[in-house]
């Protein structure tokens, strides 16, 4: 059983419903509240759920809870920072093992707390249930958007291809200490119009063809550009595998990934923001994805090539 | 641990935010969205998260995977109805063993739609992750409140205390079968000022405690008043307990606690809902529970008695 399969399934079966603006598939949902029985009015709350789960996202063997409290919350609110969402609240289910102390709870909501905290977003409301098992951390956000929603499925033949950051080798740590590109997308959507955005949770080889296929398009990646963070330098020295490789096939980055019109570039590299945004290709009418050298010359997309036609529609 | 403990020092420990309604402690959180920076303006949006775990909320070796997903929304629902809210959205997020087959999620999947949607609920995200632990649902839901979201700190001196449905023995099956009261919530609250409500989760012998500790207030509770399920009656045969105390502190009834003048009284039974309402006692000034019998005589409260100072404030 594959995660998008199964989320494909869901989004077909779902019912639909008037007042769902954005439904299953894109980084939030939308729904209107206060509004008509059609839909029309009202506002739209962004709505996003997301796990933590322990020796999956994060191992309580080598990480605090703590820790483990604020990278529940960030994984949540980098999926906020990828609608150019302002998060508003934040609800935490916790399933705790039974010989989980008082302290430990403690801790971890400190945690997601502290994280939260960061971008002003209050913790309003929570479920705590102990169990036999491992620590399960399930966070919920709400938001809303001072523009709109910026979704996958926009991305127009032409558009440059942005990446916020550096990618690869986070398993050496960074996947516990992101910061969610919220205040960044925010920045970039007040003066540019974003097309389509995703943040990367799965690595650019998995990630960027979910939203080439969101919106219909294809795409060519500059190899030479894809900015490479010191970390897949370090690990390739020890696993034989190239740092570019890393780059793109590395999951949790927590970087955005973006498309808008290349007029928009200077523009937003005008912002002079702190974190690094690269041009890394450029969106094409031909429905296939090419990642291609300094010569021109066409290199394999890695891990399983293009897998278009099973990403997620 | 005690998570009643843990939840008061949650919300004690957590920041305040202007745009924060309802914070933690009630049924649903209510937060402001679209507003100003001071809370002023914008709507209110109702939130609330909620676990069903295997062998704690539901038993996979019994209970069907669709079962298992009825039950997790149907609880998260049963808050909605506390706060008298009209629920718009749902998210689930499924933490699935390992050995998890595509047709046990899209069954668990079926049931939480299927439960959903009796309230036109849609469900408009998630997310699954696999593991090797056991199945963990965690529902989180979004509404509105056409009047006004209905707290459990508003019992006056002197209100009838009404409950729905009748109580005990849930365990029989009810607790995976049980209607959220939502529909009698909202049909009670527009005709009638309702004060103060909760959802029966944990039994009313520890959840009357909690509503009149957040309300500040006693009660005198009618015993001969309060509507014993047949259940009850059924596991009093084999156990030995009486059927009133399994009405008491048999958990996971999931009707409604709520109190309002006794004037309204007469107008919410004209309502001529097929739910019973029954009044079991009075709101009192004195900050003391009393169970009492047909003969005004005072029995002792179950479990542990009145933990009024334990209760969550």
């Amino acid at each position: 059983m594959h995660e998008n399969d199964l989320l494909a399934w869901f989004a077909a079966n779902a019912h639909r419903y008037a007042h769902v603006g954005v439904g299953i598939g894109d980084d939030m949902a939308g729904v209107v509240i206060h509004g008509h029985a059609d839909g029309s009015s009202g506002v739209l709350a962004l709505l996003k759920v997301d796990q933590a789960l322990d020796r999956v996202h994060f191992d309580l063997r080598e990480h605090t809870p703590r820790q483990a409290g604020v990278k529940a919350v960030n994984r949540c609110l980098s999926d906020c920072a990828a609608m150019a969402c302002r998060p508003r609240a934040i609800l935490i289910a916790v399933a705790l093992p039974q010989n989980a102390s008082t302290e430990m709870a403690q801790e971890l909501f400190k945690g997601c707390e502290s994280a939260a905290g960061v971008f002003g977003c209050p913790i309003v409301g929570g479920d705590t249930a102990v169990w036999d098992q491992r620590l399960a951390i399930t966070v919920a956000a709400m938001g809303e958007s001072p523009v709109a929603p910026v979704r996958r499925h926009g991305a127009a033949v032409g558009d440059a291809i942005i990446l916020t950051g550096r990618v690869g080798g986070s398993i050496l740590g960074r996947h516990l200490t992101f910061t969610p590109r919220i205040a960044e997308a925010q920045a970039i959507h007040q003066v540019a119009a974003i097309h389509a955005m995703m943040d990367l949770s799965d690595g650019l080889a998995q990630d960027l063809p979910r939203l080439l296929a969101a919106s219909g398009v294809g795409a060519v990646v500059e190899a030479a550009s894809i900015p490479i963070h010191p970390d897949a330098h370090t690990l390739a020295r020890t696993d034989g595998q190239t740092p570019l490789t890393h780059a793109l096939v590395d999951g949790e980055d927590y970087e955005l990934l973006l498309t808008l019109a290349p007029a928009d570039v200077s523009r937003i590299q005008a912002l002079g923001m702190s974190v690094k945004l690269t041009v890394i290709g450029t969106i094409t009418a031909r429905r296939e994805l090419r990642l291609q050298d300094e010569h021109g010359a066409s290199q394999a997309w890695p891990r399983g090539g293009w897998e278009y036609e099973s990403a997620p529609a």
